[in-house]
């Protein structure tokens, strides 16, 4: 038997379970499941001939700094320029800035496609589409005439600069300057570190996304702004700015991860002087989304790898696919990987049935989903990514196969755009705090509607919401530390939802989905169990 | 407060957990607790000086192989005469052959503490020992008399050569052959691959123990039998083999894995021929709890580096240790890493009441333990050192603070020696098939008496330890589907064990053993779960 591609799994996904079809419909633009199919196997097929052939070739290679310079590897010059003729990333994008406006359940779709490919190439339009996302929302008419054009074309990419060295997952804690020159410009001074993307010459121009502060700003998160400052100035000249260096990594080595040195760059301001942090948490739902979804690409390499492995790979006689405890470990990836998927795209959906519908349950449920799909599924993609090189036996350890640079390029996934840590004390805190987890029980509701054999799990996950809430308000400590096992207790559970639901929507996925059931869904309920016994001791002491 | 050290738990371990100072005197050598602490302070001492320091400079210059000749990092060579000249290498080694007759136990704190330290050259040394173990095990009194001497003061390493392209963990399908050239001694032909340390020039020579058939020998695995070819011949001149390549690989790379090519090499034969594989399974219970002890090593250093890095990184006011997500990580990180250590301790205090007392129970149980230390211990070491590399953050991704080297280090453990997988089924089709689970239970008896707290679950695996026998008997398909998470859970259950026993010993390790029943054992029920509801359902079919 042959086994579902990601490509049908994603058709699966967007059509028969959540329900994308009717959805456009509602919007008023609608796409039939067969429209559906063919944007999505358009996107396997470019992503797996222009991308996932040279991917191993892009890590050995690397990106290297010299002098000011960044080199990547030489192959990603006709790659981007492919990427910008393709059109994909602007296909959540607005029309009128040249996009095609199709929802972002696509978007995701593509995303997880391009991930598994080259996560090191597809970091810059990932990082492009999140600039986008927040120019649609902040930047003022003639700002949004002057750059999303080229941002959405692909022409220009965008990056991301927030992290200072002393300002990590404390934004408050920033210290980068502008200071105003009049006509609402500004210049920059300040030194930002971890820049995806954040110098290449692949692209005629960047244009760079800085937090920073201005003169008299008060101290903390209300004192950051937000700011444009592209790499060329419109007369062509450098901009003020410059790369400092970039990182010896442990994996997406292709993808340089620079330090950013603004020495009076020209800047402009986007959105409300000491609003710059409200704009990027605006368009941090999708940016999370999408890491989420790097989580599940980086899984579904991994599952690919070791099913052709396994496949092929004769031990005792027959192939090791067959062997007990392989095969065991392939049915873990694949439902793993299935959940993942799925799990994003109902967070897609959440999105689309917000900005297209205008529902406001649709962001409710992309608010609760958000952190759980990042954190749970790039969990997921390192543990996926780790057993891929199990299932290669020493194979596995060595770098030809590939097995080990998915592990290398999976793990930064649980750390950038909010640690998992952070996800998880974010659906603790806010999404269950601000409206006492009504939406949370909401959805336990929902799971536990959709098929019995989930109902205990959600019962379970309730109480141990309810321990949770209670434990908030008068021991924070402990709640918070038990906030990354609850998490890992919803996402498990959602899993299994979505698995179930994708046995409905085509029964060759109840195998797989009973299979979850019966191995997976119990490590929900050993999380809900650690719940129950942590609230009552504190942390033991540290140093 | 400080917090226990390594060498701390490990005296604790050795005189309160396994009671060796009485084990030592019953067995007429006495050791008493000073005695073994003095030892373990100067391990720590020599590894911490001589061998921590420069593991980042050992993996960055890593191995590199050119027409032949394998180069290793240039310190090395000093180390490796400092680690003759410590005399470590010959710890329990028979006094007869030069070593100190000590017991394994505290071979098995040396070798947490070195791999901790710089596994990639500590992998020498441990191949060393198991090349020991073998000789005397099998050697002739004339061999013995020409080889140990040399291996047991490090003067020469040793190397195991089992694993050929079409033979991994299939052994009984080598090819390799040995022709026999009369007067006992033989010319070998083949290949042999991912041999650790296979070629160096540290030491004056390097004794290989390769598997191969004698002509005529039966097909599968009684044609195997066990030969030593030398690097040099006792003339001084290169017999006839040599590295025909090195691996890329994820990690340890200062630890050359080599390609290794017998092109007619004069050896000899070790024991009898036809048993060559039984010879090598005779070592392997200390070689498997070697690996398993550098997981525990792994994770051990992860945490070190994990503690150093949040003790002193500080956001949003106060060092991360002290935020609750971090402090739960350490603490996972803490009550993990102790487990493991004493779980090891454990199997070498039956090994040595097996070798120093003559009890058959210390074999019995030590064949119990070995694949739950060899399996639990390095896919624990896999995810403390990810814990160690979140805990670090953005820096963690980063290869400079170590935290990554750990992870690709540790990655191997899981795989070499027996795959984790290939431990699992040993534990469910030997180690319980052979008495019908009798020395299993008497385990969960003794564990269930230990302390009231690990009596429901001690009940669980002993229900879940019944269902798999009878399942082995009917469907061992899917019985060995579910043996890795039976091995799991006798892992999380023994691990709670053996905190329990420190908590007695050592009251202010009771908090830690607190944290891990309340949080961690949860694990070890999912397990259980997970088998009783997968064993009424065959796994998904697959491709």
């Amino acid at each position: 038997m042959s086994l579902p591609t990601a490509a049908e799994d994603l058709v699966l996904g967007l059509t028969g379970v959540i329900g994308l079809p009717a959805l456009t419909e509602a919007a008023g633009a609608p796409l039939a499941a067969e429209d559906i199919a063919a944007l999505v196997e358009e996107a396997a097929r470019f992503t797996a001939e222009k991308m996932a052939p040279h991917w191993q070739e892009a890590d050995r290679h690397g990106a290297t700094y010299a002098n000011g310079t960044v080199t990547v590897p030489p192959h990603y010059r006709a790659l981007m320029q492919d990427w910008i003729d393709s059109g994909w990333q602007g296909v959540a994008a607005p029309v009128e800035h040249g996009g095609q406006g199709l929802p972002h359940a696509l978007w995701i779709a593509v995303t997880e496609l391009a991930s598994a490919a080259d996560m090191a190439f597809f970091l810059g339009p990932v990082l492009t589409a999140g600039a986008i996302d927040l120019l649609v929302g902040h930047a003022t008419p003639d700002q949004s005439a002057r750059w999303l054009p080229q941002l959405v074309s692909g022409s220009w990419t965008g990056t991301m600069c927030l992290t200072e060295p002393q300002a990590g997952s404390d934004l408050a804690a920033l210290r980068c300057r502008a200071e105003p020159l009049g006509e609402g410009r500004y210049a920059l001074h300040g030194q930002k570190i971890y820049i995806t993307w954040g110098e290449h010459d692949l692209t005629e121009n960047i244009l760079h996304l800085v937090l920073a502060r201005l003169p008299g700003a008060p101290e903390g998160s209300r004192g950051i702004s937000l700011f444009a400052a592209p790499r060329l100035l419109p007369d062509g000249s450098r901009n003020a700015l410059r790369c400092g260096g970039i990182e010896r990594k442990l994996g997406i080595h292709a993808s340089p991860t620079c330090v950013m040195l603004f020495e009076g760059a020209e800047a402009e301001l986007v959105g409300e002087p000491g609003r710059g942090l409200n704009a990027m948490f605006a368009m941090m739902n999708a940016a999370r989304l999408a890491v989420g979804v790097q989580g599940v690409g980086q899984g579904a390499r991994a599952l690919a790898l070791a099913e052709a492995y396994a496949t092929q790979r004769v031990q005792n006689g027959r192939p090791i696919a067959r062997h007990a405890d392989v095969a065991r470990m392939l049915a873990e990836m694949r439902a793993i990987t299935l959940a993942g998927r799925l799990l994003a795209l109902e967070a897609a959906a959440a999105l689309d049935r917000h900005h297209l519908l205008g529902e406001e349950a649709g962001a409710t449920r992309l608010a609760l989903l958000t952190p759980i799909v990042k954190a749970w599924c790039t969990d997921r993609g390192v543990e996926t990514a780790s057993q891929g090189i199990q299932v290669h036996g020493g194979m596995g350890f060595v770098e030809d196969t590939g097995a080990a640079q998915i592990l290398r390029d999976a793990r930064i996934a649980p750390i950038y755009e909010g640690t998992n840590g952070i996800q998880a004390i974010d659906l603790l805190v806010r999404k269950l705090g601000r409206d006492e987890a009504a939406a949370m029980h909401a959805l336990l509701a929902e799971v536990a509607a959709t098929d019995p054999r989930l109902a205990a799990t959600c019962a379970r996950v309730g109480e141990a919401t309810a321990t949770l809430l209670a434990l908030q308000a008068r021991d924070p400590e402990t709640a918070q530390s038990l906030a990354a096992p609850y998490l890992d207790a919803c996402g498990w559970l959602l899993g299994g939802w979505m698995l179930v639901r994708a046995a409905t929507a085509s029964p060759d996925r109840a195998a797989l989905a009973g299979f979850y059931l019966a191995r997976l869904l119990p490590r929900a309920e050993a999380r809900c169990q650690e719940i129950a016994q942590g609230a009552l001791l504190p942390l033991p002491a540290s140093p």
